[in-house]
């Protein structure tokens, strides 16, 4: 792992005879946010729309590979939503794949799928269980389906807002039944979630290249702690919580978010154009060329060259056709892993001083074989740039962070980190220098400082207080 | 197929007890020359290296797909050879994946495999049906083979020397048997061929970044004409034809090699930079900025924003997981195919006069289909800068080229191509251009101006006194 | 569907450090009760034996394609259970696969293995959905887990016999949980269950044959209505419900059961035997040869042949290797799908008188057919014997039979039915034969004679008043 | 390897639109044959019937797994041929699996599929490999391919007599082109080869069981040496080599061909029946009941039991549901993999005397497995009979028989062979025995008697002289 990994990528797609089609596309666009499996499940109703039958499939593999044209046949409904994922320890199970289904009496079948992190999953969980529940997965995400269905409230935007009152932590959900769809998004707002016009369909979705994918229109966020609710006759929007500081995951326009993907009005390949400009604003320094790591690295270098007026060349060739596995020679092959990958352009590197620009660094471990390459090529200095801070804590909202002891920044010193790397100079960009490029304050910094939101560190507790209606109350038992 | 495909890559090893292994690696770097298939065979020589047995894999599927752990177990043997496919028209057959063996009562196993194409295997192939000889694929290659096994010269490398002067047509060839390894390249070298040193082992491949992979050294080219017989005491190299007219094909610097491949001492890279430069010296114009159709487009980019000093954008977005199939929905969404693997980033294009740099036009409907896409994003002005002359000719010569009523400027004017692809302003690169670009005089430009090697045009006949051994003998029956 | 079909087979086992083996053998053994998939469990218990990993396999497909000596050895622990299953409406869904797991806070993992029927499942699921449970499979096995789960008893042996006395229907049980297997049988004992030793383990199974294979030893039947908890220090029986009327499935004998299996003391063999020569002294005829439909037909054909003195011929021979598909020519070919699995040697047919024998009649289709090649292949007369009553009421107690209109003898008198078979004469074994045959009182006919439990016929509401304890006080609200 | 194996089965058909419809259906009888691989290739001609297209299809596995309706649909066209095999050590290649097919100038597409072995196979190979043929089998049958494709004869029947004067052994052939198919057996007959028509269509086939499927008619045997060349227009007989002894492999009524096949108008399994009876009266003994060894032993018992009186027991259950694989666990379960398969009905054998029949032993290690089995049942005495001679000697016309080491009768007596069972009494039936219940003079008794046709002592030349055309002169080079 050389990078963070974003969890999920969810869509939502109402009013579309061909909506399993919609999905399909809108998660293929979403591949970048979890490429382990996907699911898509759509609600076929009958011609009087009194009764829905749920469609579904769920299979490991990228989206292009798991799902065909038959598949999608079988996918019939003008309802659905979809998924995409990466598994976190939760495990490579079936079962695990979203979204998922359960059938309540008073509504039928009801689907969710979720992007995000859960904090207080865990006690949830050991209480539903003491009192009956059966879980049939190991994900966070199942809670918010027993607590769906022990709800006493009738209406079903009623028990989502028992819900969100009950949970704690990072989600953006879509949520569908058989004439409903709910875009749902926490009150600290931690993982996009965006919302858009096919013709007469709504289209919701992690982020907007689902949407332009989809030649969708009328673009806007689903705003933090509101819940939209989607049916054939139009939208209706309601924030049942007070608002609260926004905490939009800094890393999305860091890594995570697709560079053509819009965040808050703002484009996300620019954002990352101006952290590469401060980048070179805070730690210039004198050289031949700028070099990206290719691909995430490529914006900030751009930025940086322009900024520093030193030229950008494609030192570092990316090998496209990396398959699912590959095999080492058990004689040694220096660096391997990242030479399957990355081949330097010698003409460039031979002899010359460069900048390398990548978007973060995490174990550090891919960095070091990246240098020692470059090294090998003849390289004759190196200066490291990382457009985005030292990496210092976990995330609990979603993102699959290593262990601190494995965060290359949270055990070791930036002095200490370029002697490892073995570098001639290294700079992270600054917090401050993030915050000027960003350009707002609505973000969430934690793995750079961790100023995690305050329930994070109590061991949050299951208060059946919280829940006014008689739904829980069996819980109590 | 937007793009001209090369049809094939491959490699030898001979003297690593790990042959399979370093041929796997090999053609994992070499993947981008053919996605179809791939196959490895190695020569397990017993002990007193009296007796060799014959290994092999072939499957369809990339190389880090079809071959896993197991398989390479399988494959023991220090002297092996492997071949990535991509395929023509023969089809998509199993046993039309290289390499190709058989067995001679006198050597024992032989295999081959084969970069390029014969201009006259079908006349050959007829003959020596009518002679009794058994076909059993629909490749050119399988020619070769029977060549060599009908030869009556009693060294191996005396029968390739015979068949060479049968064959007419574009060859790189590595031939395998259980103590030799040969190199072998046609007398006006089409398609490369390279060779170099891994400790004790020999290492053949079709590019250099095959032996950057392998940590390979001492780097050279297999000359045109040349035959290289390198066994495990050393190396042997002969020329048997008089030396004439190289022809190397300048499709492999314009877009089939690796970027960060060496052909004649010459970057790749570079040379594609320098067209991109040469290109904007010839037809510069005022722009906002430069953007490169991806991935293969971004050199050119480069060189035309060096040389015109407009600074270049990633105004494409590439999605990195376009998987092996998609299913379009049967509502139509406008350049659906494009618009899966590229999307633009709104803020670079809309209301911008961009130079859009790509590296060739093939059939030019990719071409349409992304400039409709930038004029919907709302680019003010289009300049589409190609960074090679217009393709008139097909090749004979190991490229799959359309018929040339699908080859756009075999039809048109650069005028009409404008008009067609709809852009405000349209210029190639010159030939000259090209070739000042190029820097030397050893390539073949029949794609762009239709001078082939004579051979081609005459139906070449299979002329038995060319042989003057009694293998083939009973062909004249 | 040419027979009645048996829904599935269930082993047990505890105590041996290779339980998942034994389970798997024991399932081969039982393969012929079920065919669609199979599915085992282990609980892997720490060295402690405070907690176990439950560790399960579930795939379509027979035991010996499901199942490899991978999968074998990563179901580790000494304690576990098996299903095969032959799929009904519920459908070809890999969750219905059995077993079927949960987690208790109380006792941590619980599995179930079921075989037979419930007849008030749809209304209890209904009530447990109504309260928030989540179902996640469409099989009435899952009611037992929910019921466990919600169960207030603080001793799992307590829940099971709270559960009980819920459900109604036919239900033989294998339950395991990490230092505990229980055998359950309901009150009626319709399914059967059979436990014996193997060393120091011990083995519960559908069927004797699947203990003969484990060279197990001290055979016992569970009894109707009979607890089994088996520990690692032994065995405790109880019958927690007044003894009522035994209700063991008339079919297991004439059809279900593996003829070297033993019921109640008797071997199969043999009473098929009797039936065959109670049929012969019922219905004697004329004849050159009895021969047998095979292979089902076999043993009663073999009591017939000794009563009557008749001949047996071999006259059907059975195609061995008939695969999971075939694919019947456009043109007609007569009685296709007979001819593929039968073939008459014309020898013993062709101007003979016959008497065919078989088990029994369900749609009689292929009944038709077979008569219809005997006649084409020259029989003189052909009296067909069955060695069952004829089939007139469908089975609510887990056999999967045709709704009444597809029941042949439902729908035709025996003169009907023998017209519109084609045969000379026709006769069924009477149900005073039958019971004859059998010798005992303790077998359920209601395929033959409509006379069912009572509470079948009414819609057995679920009635909270029958739970004792608190488990199930959360439905009330 | 209990038994002894056929290698081959064949079927060819010309002048039926929906031939790989018959083949596929005519395989399917034949599958006892072999059940390691199966092809089909069919010849689908223009309208003129000038030009045909071959289409084939191969795969391992039996006939219902490997063809689906998709594939047959491919193979279209009113000719063609196909196979079942069994592989013998040429191993289990793709390649090997048959019918073979090759272009010839002359001709267009041939295709041959062989059941038999070639005892001159080795030599001929390897002259014509020294004349620069190239082979892609390790199958005997490729010879045919080759000296059909050498020989210079321009009608291609008079190239299958210059090929038949050539190889020497066991082939019963079906050799189809566009516009013809031949059947063609060697002259001593080894393998057996039947012909029979469907309406306008022939149908060749191995067995009779085939015709049966087809609802073919006119049954009648290609005769030993016979070359039958069938088209469009009739059927053409001749005999072009001189008559001479018949050699029909005596196995093939003892065990291999199906009991509802005819050979030489001899019902199977009447055949085997007077081999019970011939047993029974040269070895008579007193006892409880008969019991075959299933499914072979079965016709010999019911002969056994008609002579001798003694009534016959289903005393051993066969398995039907015996998987692929099957794991046995580490801890011994004493004759474990004979178990699996079959498991005596107790009532049968527990304090009884049984004279058990099968057909033949080769290695006699499963039946001591069986003996032991009965013993451990309770068995008072066990008296083993078998259904034909001790086999003493390997078979070179196509029966895979093991080296004579592992032929039990070849290492020992009867006497040692009794002991080493563990039975109260051994008897096979005598050679004569055999002789007077086969009731002709035209069997091959050789695995019996070592009397093998005089050329396979003899390392069989290849002689070219035995060649009148010019084909094969270049070998002599």
């Amino acid at each position: 792992m050389a990078k963070l990994r974003e969890e999920c990528g969810v869509v939502g797609v109402l009013g579309d005879p061909e909506a399993a089609n919609l999905i399909y596309l809108g998660l293929y666009a979403l591949q970048h946010r979890g490429q382990e499996a996907c699911g898509i499940v759509c609600f076929d109703n009958d011609e009087k729309q009194e009764r829905a039958i749920l469609h579904g499939h769920k299979a490991f593999g990228l989206v292009g590979d798991a799902i065909n044209r038959e598949i999608l046949e079988k996918l019939q409904g003008d309802i659905g939503i979809g998924h995409v994922r990466y598994s976190t320890s939760g495990g490579r199970l079936l079962q695990n794949i979203q979204p998922f289904s359960f059938r309540s009496p008073r509504y039928g079948h009801i689907s969710i799928a979720h992007n995000g992190n859960l904090t207080n999953a865990k006690i949830i969980r050991e209480e539903l269980e003491a009192g009956g529940a059966i879980f049939s997965t190991t994900s966070d995400t199942e809670v918010f389906m027993h607590l769906l269905a022990r709800s006493r409230r009738p209406e079903l935007k009623d028990r989502i807002v028992e819900v969100m009152g009950i949970v704690r932590g990072a989600y953006s959900l879509v949520i569908a039944a058989k004439d409903v769809l709910f875009a749902v998004r926490d009150p600290f707002g931690y993982r996009p979630l965006v919302i858009g016009k096919k013709g007469n369909a709504t289209i919701v979705a992690s982020e907007t290249c689902a949407l332009d994918l989809l030649d969708a229109s009328d673009y806007s966020e689903v705003q933090p702690g509101e819940i939209i609710e989607i049916t054939r006759t139009g939208r209706n929007s309601s924030f049942p919580f007070a608002a609260t500081k926004k905490e939009f995951c800094s890393f999305e326009p860091i890594y995570f978010a697709r560079p053509d993907s819009y965040l808050f009005e703002d484009s996300i390949y620019d954002l990352r154009k101006k952290m590469g400009e401060e980048l070179a604003s805070e730690s210039q320094v004198e050289a031949d060329h700028v070099i990206a790591i290719p691909d995430s690295g490529m914006p900030m270098a751009i930025g940086y060259s322009n900024k520093s007026k030193i030229p950008i060349e494609l030192g570092l060739i990316r090998n496209h056709y990396v398959g699912r596995t590959f095999i080492e020679p058990s004689q040694e092959i220096r660096d391997f892993g990242v030479k399957l990958k990355l081949n330097p352009v010698s003409e460039k590197i031979r002899g010359k001083k460069i900048i390398l620009v990548d978007d973060s660094i995490v174990r550090g471990t891919t960095s070091v074989k990246i240098v020692r390459m470059l090294r090998k090529a003849g390289a004759k200095e190196i200066h490291f740039r990382v457009g985005s801070p030292p990496i210092t804590h976990s995330c609990y909202y979603g993102v699959d962070t290593p262990a601190r002891k494995d965060l290359l920044a949270a055990q070791k010193t930036v002095k200490e980190i370029k002697e490892l790397i073995g570098v001639d100079s290294l700079a992270y960009l600054s917090l401050e220098g993030l915050k000027r490029a960003l350009g707002k304050d609505s973000y969430c910094f934690a793995c750079f400082n961790g100023k995690y939101q305050e329930e994070i560190f109590k061991d949050v507790p299951f208060q059946p207080t919280d829940v006014n209606g008689p739904g829980l109350s069996s819980l109590e038992n």
